[in-house]
């Protein structure tokens, strides 16, 4: 778990790092990169003993304003930069950040890489149904402009996470689209209704229309980053009009998106796993566990075996 | 009005016009155009006199799953054919219909035809924002694919209705994206903004994300058909869930989209209100209410105006 990133880092980080140490399976081993110094002083503050965690010291922090790219050449003991050596070497299995999002994405192109065969690596997140279960919505924001093979490809990768992360037999594949029939939307996401509806890689459903997307009609809703960010902020926004009017609910707590821990980069040789800057103790303390699902599943292998 | 669209009609229409012609300036007329025997066996139903409205007899319906431009052609006699001769001819300022949206947008291109100058006419709605007013909302369905020239021309015709229908002074018009930053958006998002972002035509602040649109940073949202019709319908998702759990409120009342009325077809050279197909009798009359409205405005000439 990188410790540094995060707009409520270091502390919340240490927090949900001793929360999720608690529930994580007694095989699991939780390595904090970061600050150490900083880490062990939380650590001392809450109680904690200073080797409660392992730690890999990583005494600098990209900051979310800074270019992605230049500060992760340019910032060799960043977390960032750490946390993909790390998993480069072997030492961990899966790495964790709610750092800033850009520096991981090219940590990941530049060091462990895409998958051979995969166009565009993708971001995804949980929707939740109104029936109690959840829905992955991909991509959410890494890549506006996307072909129809790349979608088609997001139903791919979007159904392996649901098989093996969230144990769904035989997930069911939907196209975000404004229609219910195979005619309707723009001109790529009615290409990539033709290149979906006879295929064999995964089980597509058909058209999934923005009035049905808690509806549970697919347990993958395919769309590209520009729509499928429109759609989590928007429900964002109706949950932060709830909160105003003040009315809770159990099911629309589950629209709290600071509790919403990370989610899978699909695509790359490595399981990493994103956050949202905002992410609190709990947040983080579901991401590692998260974490802990993915690597279990072993969710980037299957990925590529399903690419080979 | 078109009494025979809708899928309540015409009894939620008759009912509609009924409620309508109460709330109607003393200078509006309100003419029925359908079937004029089904028209009075209802009026004599409700215990109003048969010459209560003055009808124009159209006794053929253009359904819903019927092919737009062939039933437009094929049916003389139907309620859409109708209304658009009496508004070529002058007989009508104004014709509003919950028919056949294809069939409405075909006969505005056949007959009263778009502005000069507007690349694609475009529908609205109205999104209920946090602070009690409401923000217009366009493409949200008739172009799922808009190059960043559309893009503009919405912003331009958007902050007309605003203005004269709406009546806000010097309309601010947002531009829905993924990010607050400039470069932030796909390819015609950020065409559309370099577009916008110096312009006279109309006053445009910037990027407006999806957990903003309920936040009234902007009186005009413009975007293709595609996102349009996925922010509308996720918020319809959303207030039918708050129905589902039996939350009440008021301010979310204001997102049943059964007792909204009509959208007014911009860039074409008539005053066309588009509805629902599902409205009920208070979506018809709220639909005949925003008709003068539109009417008084004079909008289809405003927008002609701005071409020249």
């Amino acid at each position: 778990m990188d410790i540094m990133g995060g707009d409520f880092a270091p502390e919340a980080t240490v927090s949900g790092a001793i929360l999720a140490k608690e529930d994580l399976n007694s095989n699991a081993e939780l390595i904090l990169i970061g600050d150490q110094n900083q880490i062990k002083n939380i650590l001392k503050e809450k109680g904690y003993s200073q080797d409660y965690f392992e730690i890999i010291h990583a005494n600098q922090t990209i900051q979310n304003g800074e270019n992605p790219a230049k500060a992760f050449s340019q910032k060799p003991w960043s977390s960032i930069k750490q946390g993909y050596a790390l998993l480069e070497e072997g030492r961990i299995d899966g790495f964790a950040s709610a750092g800033n999002t850009g520096a991981m994405m090219v940590g990941a192109m530049y060091t462990i890489k895409p998958v051979a065969g995969i166009i565009r690596p993708v971001i995804t997140a949980s929707i939740p149904q109104f029936n109690g279960d959840f829905a992955i919505l991909l991509d959410v924001g890494i890549n506006p402009d996307c072909k129809p093979d790349v979608l088609y490809q997001y139903g791919v990768v979007g159904s392996i996470y649901a098989q093996h992360v969230y144990k769904k037999e035989n997930p069911r594949v939907g196209l975000i689209n404004i229609g219910e029939e195979e005619e309707k939307g723009n001109l790529v996401v009615r290409s990539a209704y033709e290149m979906m509806k006879g295929t064999k890689n995964f089980n597509f459903v058909g058209n999934v229309e923005g009035n049905e997307i808690f509806d549970s009609k697919a347990d993958v809703l395919v769309c590209d980053g520009f729509v499928g960010n429109i759609i989590l902020k928007e429900a964002e926004a109706l949950y932060k009009l709830l909160r105003r009017k003040g009315i809770k609910d159990e099911y629309f707590e589950r629209f709290n998106f600071e509790n919403i821990g990370g989610t899978p980069l699909l695509g790359v040789n490595g399981n990493i796993i994103i956050g949202h800057g905002i992410s609190n103790h709990i947040a983080i303390k579901n991401m590692i566990i998260h974490t802990q699902y993915v690597i279990e599943a072993n969710l980037s292998e299957k990925i590529k075996e399903a690419f080979q």
